[in-house]
């Protein structure tokens, strides 16, 4: 058996998110047709991450493993002849057998961009959340400095997150400009939680919008209750960036 | 009578052009639909230019003349609610009686987004052209250089330009990378002949690619044959930036 590893990208605008779903369009999915239509196997495929409906992925790491003398090109140039033009396989390799997307994983970083204006522009409309308020950058990067380190993250976690425990460590929360009116979150972790990242994106907005000081992150991480916490930003402005392994 | 001048973004995608046509949805056509639900009044739209289908605007100004009393806003959140959102009024001046969005403009500056590299990425498909072979940056900046100044662009214009003269003086063609795998041509002029920024984009890739040396600029500008000249660019990488009016 060979253990393949791709690198995908893909606008998540009209996938119903990364996992399979009877009746639905998903990423797993195209791929798992695509899969089947070059190799005639049915392939088990993971992914670093479950993404959610509408959120894209900058470089998402996959993996399976399959019997098959198929060059590694192929799974580059054949798959995305069997795809549509929203998903591309950017990279092919083969790995150690050990090796997991998902488990093996030891860094993610998610980016989140915020388009901040009075008009919703509509050349960012598809990969970007637009606020309205002035966002106050100086109080969401302080609120942001707060909630790097290792916390319980109760607060800042889905309802429907399974996950056994809710403490993660942060590696990194940063804020920037990538031009203006764009801003950008950039954070970094071994481990989220479900919604983690979209709701820390609606915390600091929350923050930003001046609804709440800075230090409305600490009582957020103290007391855990998800209820009283930001609002989950939408999909559409959250990206899958990069996956970090040992190599 | 009060003569407007508004500011429109748009995504290009889902519109031919600009020009109002029947049967086909155009950003002209849906700005008149919604200037007479906004107004009551058969509104003539005049833009700086004219765009192709697929062509994008981050700030296109349009103006018309009107016998109205509603505030300025009317015509920015008023409009913006009757419009789909890949079509959006950024700003709205009342603008002196002699004032033309066409007539009156000084100079333009056109955006043309190439994606260089071996895979076509999902999340650029929408804003950028695709183009595999490794582009020499270098060659195509030599070859931008001899555009600069007033030549005949005969070899640079459409069959279908009905301009009556062919010379045209190009202020600036920087070449830059917006980011890695991503170049951006920005040219700018007092006045563009048909599909000339899609030709200027073409011919620079094909000298990139090394078919041709920079010098071949110079023998296009000399023959003005169109027909030996570059490529046209596709649409989906073009973007009218700005447009620069006297005060």
């Amino acid at each position: 058996m060979r253990n393949i590893r791709l690198i995908l990208q893909f606008d998540g605008t009209d996938f119903c998110g990364w996992q399979i779903q009877a009746g639905q369009r998903t990423v797993q999915g195209d791929l798992t047709a695509a899969l089947r239509a070059l190799t005639g196997q049915d392939v088990s495929v993971v992914s670093s991450s479950r993404t959610d409906s509408g959120v894209h992925a900058l470089a998402m790491p996959v993996s399976f493993r399959l019997d098959s003398n198929l060059p590694l090109k192929a799974f580059t140039f054949g798959l995305n002849a069997l795809m549509s033009r929203d998903v591309r396989v950017v990279d092919a390799i083969e790995v150690p057998p050990d090796f997991h997307a998902r488990f093996s994983a030891k860094e993610k970083t998610y980016l989140y961009r915020i388009q901040n204006g009075r008009i919703a522009l509509p050349l960012e409309r598809r990969q970007a959340w637009h606020v309205v308020e002035p966002l106050d950058l100086e109080a969401m990067r302080d609120a942001a400095g707060r909630l790097v380190g290792t916390h319980d993250f109760s607060a800042f976690r889905s309802a429907h997150c399974d996950a056994a425990s809710p403490v993660r460590t942060l590696a990194r929360v940063d804020l920037s400009h990538e031009r203006p009116g764009i801003l950008a979150m950039e954070v970094e972790s071994g481990g989220f939680l479900r919604n983690m990242v979209r709701i820390l994106a609606g915390t600091l907005v929350t923050i930003g919008r001046g609804r709440h000081p800075p230090s409305w992150v600490d009582e957020l991480l103290a007391h855990g209750d998800r209820t009283r916490g930001g609002q989950t930003a939408p999909p559409q402005g959250l990206f899958l960036k990069s996956v970090r392994y040992l190599d």
